[in-house]
């Protein structure tokens, strides 16, 4: 089958249209949408459209909120905790971190924990969202439990991504946005629709053996921390994946671990959860607050200079520095559009229906 | 060759009496020792006592200064820049911790960047400074550059360590200390000393090869960052030791990237440098300035039980929680002693002959 390509902005819309349909205000659905698409455009497939009919179907279990009450249940001049009101984390997430900014234009940093909220999008997006204000910033969140710790069969994490976004001078900034797994659940579906076998170190068995069936997490197996194994690190990711567990969920009164509810609605969350909804952490640091700006990104500019002319090794011909790859994504598909799986294309048309709105065809 | 042992307090002991010797007051020679020896106690041996000629051998090269004037450069409420003054890291680094600590006591947060610094020891005992206030403590710093970025021949980032230490209530704390290499540096030593091969994904030869040869770096190969490579998320590793690198010098206006100057005495730095000497950054967060103390440690001691209480892989018997080896450590060697390997021993015996000091015999 081949795949379906759509110019950004005509998905855009039709994402507003089913966000206004559940419910979300203009302002809500246009933002979710917005955040949406920007994983389809800088290539993250499986946290953009795709994920489209996932919060509907939440909606439709009555665990999300279309128009949440999202506020400040603690602060201090730098932090928060901010309570999601069971809101789309599309929109928690962008509000928090608007909390965070502001904090940071204040007294220097922000640093905002939430709660009672749910899967936000990339990581990246948010982060970002700091740069136009010459700051530094930081996104995170739990999720879903899929990963073992190192030695255990229990999973017990999510895939817990962790992104950094910092500005530069004539340079574009450097974005990392990365999951704390040796490879994210989005990178097996591929696998798995294409029949191929993982590399060993992505997944293990029910018995905590390494294995190259992209299917293990269905039978008991379960997502590696970064690292893969004990020799080549695991303990490391396993540390990163429960740091962003404890600062996006711990700190905010939300689940944690293995309480995390599942983002598919067709599984129950725990019946004894610990906190509310999901959690995550944002956080902004303004650049001025240690050195002068311009003084700052002209060593920005420098470092990703060094960085870039390093000396590719055999077989490849440059040295990235976090975020190229999406940003050539960004300008790739700003001209050939966005590509739709036909899975995902059949879940849009049945939304389509089901809301009686004009298709994408 | 068997290891001779000593009680942490001689090696204490003794290292004060160097760090006095070479013109620091009583305070900074015995916080040094203090710091220095947390490292033995831990069982990071690579870190502790074996580097005290080192630091020696820095200050013979001109290159340390043993009354440092510390101090802040440049703040905010929740953020300051300290100028180091080419004292030892092992000083440095929990004075600028302290005003991480009574920033984030004043407004909840507080994050501190260090330049003109150098080894600080451990990372993982300046993050735990902030656990006696009840605060959330980090530490990174930059290094010397043995690692290679994804697909890099050159080496552009140490092994830039991550700490962070989270309270509990009835639990010992969450203490992660982690290289965000695949393995530390001394992981390879140990190996050399042995004449054993190391683990494919540990480091590349000079051409960018995967290799076990455990003096690769000798030969122009490098240490690897977290995941080894591509396929397992190299360069995720990448982005973490990006961010130490970036957070700990170029907020600070420290060395950077390939400029940061080696900590071994025999070569010298940068001619061209793009800073002052290394840079670490810290941060403590309280508790409290998220929700009460007592609630986020009752769901901390939650955390770390359901995680113990994992089920264990096949031969395994258990699941850790970071800081839960070294704890295991600390205890251990309070007991036994701390393993001198002869080699350190005959440069700790070279240094009481230098110096005139009672040694360790």
């Amino acid at each position: 089958m081949s795949e379906l390509t759509y110019p950004a902005g005509k998905l855009k819309d039709f994402a507003y249209e089913i966000f206004s349909k559940i419910g979300c205000s203009d302002t809500d659905a246009s933002l979710a949408a917005e955040v949406l698409l920007s994983a389809d455009r800088r290539g993250i497939d499986s946290h953009g459209i795709a994920r489209l009919s996932g919060y509907v179907r939440l909606w439709e279990a009555g665990r999300l909120n279309p128009t949440p009450n999202v506020r400040v249940v603690h602060e201090t001049p730098s932090t928060a905790v901010v309570d999601g009101d069971r809101g789309l984390g599309l929109v928690v997430a962008p509000r928090a971190m608007e909390i965070a900014i502001s904090k940071a234009a204040a007294v220097g940093s922000g640093w905002v924990s939430v709660k009672n909220s749910n899967h936000f999008g990339i990581a990246g997006y948010h982060a970002m969202m700091a740069l136009k204000s010459d700051m530094i910033g930081m996104a995170m969140t739990n999720a879903s439990p899929l990963v073992a710790p190192t030695f255990s069969l229990d999973r017990l994490l999510g895939t817990n991504p962790i992104a950094v976004a910092i500005p530069a001078g004539e340079e574009p900034p450097f974005v990392a946005d990365m999951a704390t797994t040796t490879a994210a659940n989005g990178k097996l579906e591929i696998l798995q629709r294409e029949g191929r076998p993982a590399p060993l170190g992505w997944v293990q068995d029910k018995m905590g053996r390494a294995s190259t069936n992209p299917h293990e997490l269905k039978g008991g197996g379960a997502l590696l921390p970064l690292g893969s194994d004990y020799d080549h690190g695991s303990h490391k990711g396993y540390c990163l994946g429960a740091v962003v567990d404890i600062f996006s969920a711990v700190l905010s009164g939300a689940n944690y671990g293995p309480w995390v509810p599942p983002f598919v609605a067709f599984l129950s969350p725990p019946a004894d959860p610990v906190g509310e909804g999901i959690g995550h952490f944002l956080g902004a640091m303004r650049v001025d607050a240690f050195r002068p700006a311009d003084t700052f990104k002209r060593h920005m500019d420098n470092w990703i200079r060094r960085f870039r002319s390093s000396t590719p090794a055999e077989g490849h011909d440059r040295v990235m520095i976090p975020g190229d790859p999406e940003r050539e994504s960004e300008v790739y598909r700003k001209q050939n559009g966005i590509p739709v799986n036909p899975k995902v294309f059949e879940d849009l048309k049945e939304l389509a229906k089901r809301f009686d709105i004009s298709g994408l065809v």
